[in-house]
C-alpha cells in the first residue's frame, strides 16, 4: 500500500475522512523541501493550504472561545486564542493525529531532523484544515477540531503556558521591587532536537531551573517549580 | 421607528438580512464608550463581536484569494489579506453600508468625531460580521461579504495601495543609489477629521506631493503622482 493509500485509510479509521480530492490530501503532506527536490516534476507544497487551514483554524477557535466563555473581554479571548493555536501546540497536535509519520520532506530536511521539527509539524496540520476545508468544508473542520483539539483545550492544557513567568512575577512583586532573570546554562542535544536549561534568579539568588525544547518552554517550565517551592515555603 | 427598527428594516431592504435574535445586532452596534456611559445598565458593547468578525472575515478574504489566485505563493496572499481587511477599507465599507448612522457612541466619543473615526468604523463592520455569523452561519456572511466587499476587491482598489512607493522606489533604483524622503508638508481639520499633505523628493529634489487622510495614505498619493509624472517624461 502506497504511502498516500495508506493515509487516507487512517484517516478514515481514525477519524471518519473520506477525501473526495486526495490531490489535495497530498498536497497537504509535501513539504516545500520535497517539491523544490523535485522541482522538474512541479509538484505543489503545503505552503498554500497552510495559509487557509490558518485562517479556518482561527474562526473555529475564535468561536468555541467566544460562546464558551461568555464574559471574557476581547483582550482574554485573542489571548487564550494565541496560546492555542501557536505553532508548539500544533505541532503536538501533528503527532498525536500520527500525521508526522506522513509528510514528504526533501532528503536535507528528513537528515536533519525535519520530521520532529515543530515548524514544519504546525504547518502541516493547518495544511491539513485547509485541505479538508476545501473537500469537506467548514462543519468539517470543525467536527474534527471538536474531535481531536478542543478536549484538549477543556483540560486546560493551553490556558496557563504563559502564565508561569508571569504569575512568578506577580507572586515576588508582592515583597517590593525584585529583579527576576532567566539565563540558559545548558543545551543538549543536536540542532533538530534541542533541550535547554534555564535558570530562574531573583535578584541574583537561584529559585529554580527547568529544562525545555525551547528557551521558552525552559523559562516557563523554571518559573513554575519557582512558583511551586515558594507555595511549599 | 427606533434606531434599531431602522437598521432593521435597512438590513432587510439593502441586504436581505433578517436577525432572528436582534440583541446581537444591537450589541455590534453599541461602542465600548455607549455602554462605559451606561454603565449600570450592564449594556454588552461590541468588542466580543470584533473579535468573531475578525476571524470570519480573514477565512472568507483567505479563501477568495486562495481560489483566485491558483499560482500566487502564500506570502502574497497573506500580503494581500492584509491590506484587503485593514483599518481603512473596512471603516470605508462600513460607509457604505450606511452603518456610521446606526452606531451607538458615549456623548465624548460622539462630539469628538467619532461616528467619522475609521478605527470605530473598521471595527463596527468587523462586529457586524461577528454578529451576522451568530445569528446565521458562515455562509451567511460569505453571501454579505460578496455582495458589498469582493466587487470592489474584484476592481483591484485593495491590490496597490502599498505599491505606490515601492514601484517608485523600484523606478528611481534604476538609476544607482537614490535617496527618496516623504516629509509632511502640511497639515488641516480638527483632530478627528485630519488632512495630512506629503511631499516626495528624490536625492534632494521635489517629485511630488499628495494629500491624504493618514500620513501613508498621503505619502502613497504623492508616489502615485510622481510615478505618474516619471512616465509622462
Amino acid at each position: 500500500m502506497g504511502q498516500l493509500e495508506e493515509l487516507k485509510a487512517k484517516l478514515k479509521s481514525d477519524f471518519h475522512i473520506e477525501f473526495s480530492d486526495c490531490s489535495l490530501l497530498d498536497t497537504a503532506f509535501t513539504h516545500t523541501s520535497y517539491a523544490n527536490e523535485h522541482r522538474l516534476l512541479n509538484i505543489s507544497h503545503n505552503e498554500r493550504l497552510e495559509f487557509l487551514g490558518d485562517a479556518v483554524l482561527q474562526l473555529i477557535i475564535s468561536d468555541y472561545l467566544y460562546r464558551k466563555y461568555p464574559n471574557k473581554p476581547e483582550g482574554d479571548l485573542s489571548k487564550q486564542r494565541s496560546m492555542i493555536v501557536r505553532e508548539e501546540s500544533l505541532a503536538g497536535f501533528s503527532k498525536d493525529c500520527g500525521f508526522d509519520a506522513f509528510i514528504k520532506l526533501g532528503k536535507g530536511e528528513e537528515k536533519s531532523g525535519g520530521r520532529q521539527r515543530e515548524t514544519i509539524l504546525g504547518d502541516l496540520f493547518e495544511a491539513f484544515l485547509g485541505a479538508l476545508l476545501l473537500d469537506k468544508g467548514v462543519e468539517a473542520v470543525k467536527t474534527f477540531l471538536y474531535l481531536v483539539m478542543i478536549p484538549k483545550v477543556e483540560k486546560g492544557q493551553y490556558e496557563q503556558v504563559k502564565d508561569y513567568k508571569t504569575a512568578l512575577q506577580e507572586e515576588l512583586q508582592v515583597d517590593g521591587d525584585i529583579k527576576i532573570r532567566y539565563e540558559v546554562i545548558g543545551e543538549e542535544g543536536p540542532a533538530h532536537a534541542k533541550w535547554f536549561e534555564v535558570r530562574v534568579t531573583a535578584n541574583g539568588k537561584e529559585l529554580s531551573n527547568g529544562k525545555g525544547r525551547s528557551k521558552k518552554m525552559a523559562e516557563q517550565e523554571a518559573a513554575k517549580k519557582a512558583l511551586h517551592q515558594l507555595g511549599e515555603d
